[in-house]
């Protein structure tokens, strides 16, 4: 275990660097997990981090301490170091330093999976992971548009779904839907409130590609045409749609609905 | 239509307050709604504001301008002093004044409703009023610790959800449902990932009570209590929980799709 002290530390220094800055982040392939439950997360199903980063007070906590104890590469920072790098308030004090896998979208699919297009809100996308990890979908594409799902924000929304889940960042979506649109191998559904179809009537006891687009212009009209399927969501009341995280859980769990069914 | 331009104006500084201050906007009960689509929304279903303020700007968009011509109360501001005012990067430079509306909340209950105990993040709460009045239901009774659904954040996540529904704020939820408990009118539903009975089993043509609680620490024991029949949302991913705006939009569109298969 190593302790910081100094300020003038090099490896605070780069610290603080990937704690304030996401162009430091992606630079480095590396993101911070803040707190607790998603260092828990981290180490049940991924394994080691690159650092365990702590506040000397923060060990006094029976949960930190165990993690700690569980970490190879652990750093004791003092709290006034440590405060200069939190981005929680009123966190526990304890973060992991880990890197962000980078994955080449497979040729072939012959699962669940969901393609984000652009979607801007960290909250939106977190919580969304969330629902697809806990609906036992495994693979999601996001355009390069898309915020990135590696952010601290996203990750903290996301509570540990991003570990269950393999997340194809920055795919060109038309090159990757193209080809299996062309060969009918999976259906692509999309969300309208002008489809015909609702999602209580297609088939979800099958694989599907689900796709969600951005929080205000949803899908882009490219995306739309590569859809093979579009359905709606029944409203009861006056309003036009649903945020884009709720609508993507009702979907999700439609099609966990219909195949309890069987 | 009156024209600001000085920031001593005596209207500016009422404005600035209330734009900038919780308190300021509680003790006026006022509240501050930004961006085009709120203010139209509030014109179709609730009416007129207390005042429609525009930039100097951004009365040449049209839907500014569509706005400006149908509000009684308008006050164009220099673009200096709109930018004081304005809490949206990149807005489109309107917003309205509104009033907050107080309502008790009724003794008996025949219709579907929400309760929120304890419910802190706004995005979490826009979304799931959101839903909930897609999904048809009007009544929201939130307890005092959750955060105001009346803040500029929760409207804007709201997307005018807002104006569809009776919001009873501040309202003690244990005296408000023991009755309804001890008579048997309505059934009281909590999601519990320990619960044998799944929300697709439940029978929710008819009218129910949905409680929500905590993001991190769920429904209060005491409140739980209160619930008539616990429910789960079955998982097929090893994940703990959703997120409550989730939960709740699945909850909601499940009772949706059990009505329409009448």
């Amino acid at each position: 275990m190593k302790h910081i002290t100094s300020r003038e530390n090099a490896l605070f220094k780069e610290l603080k660097q990937l704690a304030s800055s996401s162009q430091a982040r992606r630079k480095a392939a590396l993101t911070i997990l803040d707190g607790v439950h998603l260092c828990q997360a981290y180490l049940e199903h991924s394994g080691q981090p690159v650092w365990c980063v702590v506040s000397e007070t923060s060990q006094q906590n029976p949960e930190v301490a165990a993690l700690l104890a569980s970490a190879e590469n652990a750093l004791v920072l003092s709290d006034g170091l440590y405060e200069q790098l939190s981005q929680v308030e009123h966190g526990v004090g304890i973060f992991f330093v880990a890197s962000i896998p980078t994955l080449s979208p497979p040729n072939q699919l012959n699962e669940t999976a969901v393609v984000l297009d652009n979607l801007q809100d960290p909250g939106n996308v977190g919580s969304l992971l969330r629902s697809a990890a806990a609906a036992g979908i495994e693979h999601v594409f996001c355009s390069p548009g898309t915020v990135s799902a590696w952010s601290p924000k996203v990750l903290r929304a996301g509570m540990g779904a991003h570990f269950l889940l393999r997340i194809y960042e920055n795919t060109d979506l038309l090159s990757f839907l193209n080809p299996l649109v062309a060969t009918g191998s999976i259906p692509v559904l999309a969300t309208s409130s002008y489809a015909a179809q609702t999602v209580y009537q297609v088939n979800l006891n099958r694989p599907v590609i689900w796709m969600f687009g951005h929080e205000g212009q949803g899908l882009s009209d490219q995306l739309m045409d590569c859809a093979t399927e579009q359905i709606t969501i029944p409203h009861q009341g006056k309003i036009e749609s649903l945020n884009v995280a709720a609508c993507a859980a009702i979907c999700f769990f439609e099609q966990v609905r219909q195949s309890l069914d069987d």
